[in-house]
């Protein structure tokens, strides 16, 4: 099956799944909390989680998952068709605001990159595609963004790492021309990939930024771990991402 | 002439001004700094502006203008029918990010706020109202929102007060579900509105605050200086506004 063709499967899947989310706002939404009082989760993140499983395991009973909620979040071996899903990135956005989050998935095989889906769905703001097919919004090819420096662009900030100055946040945000704080990885990546932002840097797990990268390097913006190492699928990372110019001068003012 | 057939009159201005604005996406914008690197204008600003005041001329020759650009900043005498008008309320987003940015009016009689108006062009959520009227969103009437306290939600802040810790913003920040830079003092006015935020702290001039400040208020919000005074047309306030309840826990915090 050529990328084209999973491609027009996994977009059904996700503006279906998509459609039970704008539906569940009418219920009442059971929320539980993770690892801490704002790391929320609710019935309809693990509701999408398990639907996007299903359609998965139809697709290919072979393929193995990497997903935020249900346990899934290991896996020990990624040879074959991997799936990494965040049924519902910015939880907190979806739960206080009803909007400014995304589903997303990425497809790997045997440990590299294939394709990459982040749905803003509120938005209805939709990019897929990856080396081999190009990166798609709504249907339509995207031009990779113009290599503008950080002194040009707006930058997407973690509020603990922004505010704590870890990793001298304070200073890339003063050379950008702004900082902004959207709460969801899925916004800022999709803002990167379209000329929005020329930076982003977050703490993030790997179906955090598993979707959207795979956008951005098809695209030519560079990503990596804050201190310049390669992204691996194991655990959270402070993560890195940005125009090539603005990338480089992140990471020597981050290490500096 | 009664404050609905303002407000109808009104609307008509505002999304012929946004249709302007939209068509300007083909061409090439000019961009001047003004007080410095990020503070900027276009000539979309001044010309949305001027075409405003145009209606308004034609619908009221007698008002006065209290306007951002174009030297009309300052007013000696609010006596009468005063309007204040932001053309575009978030250049740098207008500029970088072509979306996220409002166009917004306020009307006051004889010091007294009236009806105000808050148009997210790209989003296309336009609300308006007063006291007299009720708020409306697209048409719709808007529910006051619940009275949360700061824990239950989020707040929008301002970049370099939060990044600088004045007036305790990074502990009003930490006791909230978490803090969001937008950029754009009428995105942050609405979510307020709809209450997808608790409370909003920035740095404002009449303009931007004026508009969502007559909508926040007739929906039961509150606002004001950062240390409680109330707020005048004159000059760049400190400015929190929010639910009574996160409004009166970030007064005290502020100002502890």
């Amino acid at each position: 099956m050529n990328q084209l063709a999973i491609i027009e499967e996994v977009k059904g899947w996700v503006y279906e799944a998509g459609e039970k989310i704008k539906a569940s706002f009418d219920d009442q939404l059971e929320i539980d909390t993770k690892s801490g009082r704002t790391d929320l989760v609710t019935d309809m993140d693990k509701a999408t989680q398990d639907f996007l499983i299903e359609k998965i395991m139809a697709f290919d009973p072979s393929a193995k998952i990497l997903g935020e909620e249900n346990g899934q979040d290991h896996l020990q071996d990624v040879s074959g068709r991997v799936f990494i899903i965040d049924p519902i990135d910015g939880t907190m956005n979806f739960v206080l605001e009803q909007e400014n989050f995304c589903i997303m998935l990425a497809l790997y095989e045997d440990g590299v990159s294939q394709l990459g889906f982040v749905y803003n769905v509120m938005k209805d703001e939709f990019l897929y595609g990856g080396k081999e097919t190009g990166v798609f919004c709504n249907g339509k090819p995207v031009t990779p963004p113009v290599n503008k420096s950080l002194s040009e662009g707006l930058v997407g900030m973690n509020q603990v790492m922004f505010q704590r100055n870890d990793w001298h946040t304070q200073e890339i945000g003063k050379i950008a021309m702004g900082v902004r704080m959207t709460g969801c990885a899925g916004y800022e990546l999709i803002d990167l990939s379209l000329g929005r932002r020329v930076a982003y840097i977050s703490r993030l797990a790997p179906w955090d930024y598993a979707p959207g990268g795979v956008l951005i390097e098809a695209l030519g913006l560079t990503m990596s771990t804050i201190d310049g190492r390669a992204l691996g699928l194991e655990e959270r990372e402070i993560f890195l991402a940005g125009t090539q110019k603005a990338y480089d001068e992140c990471l020597e003012i981050a290490n500096s």
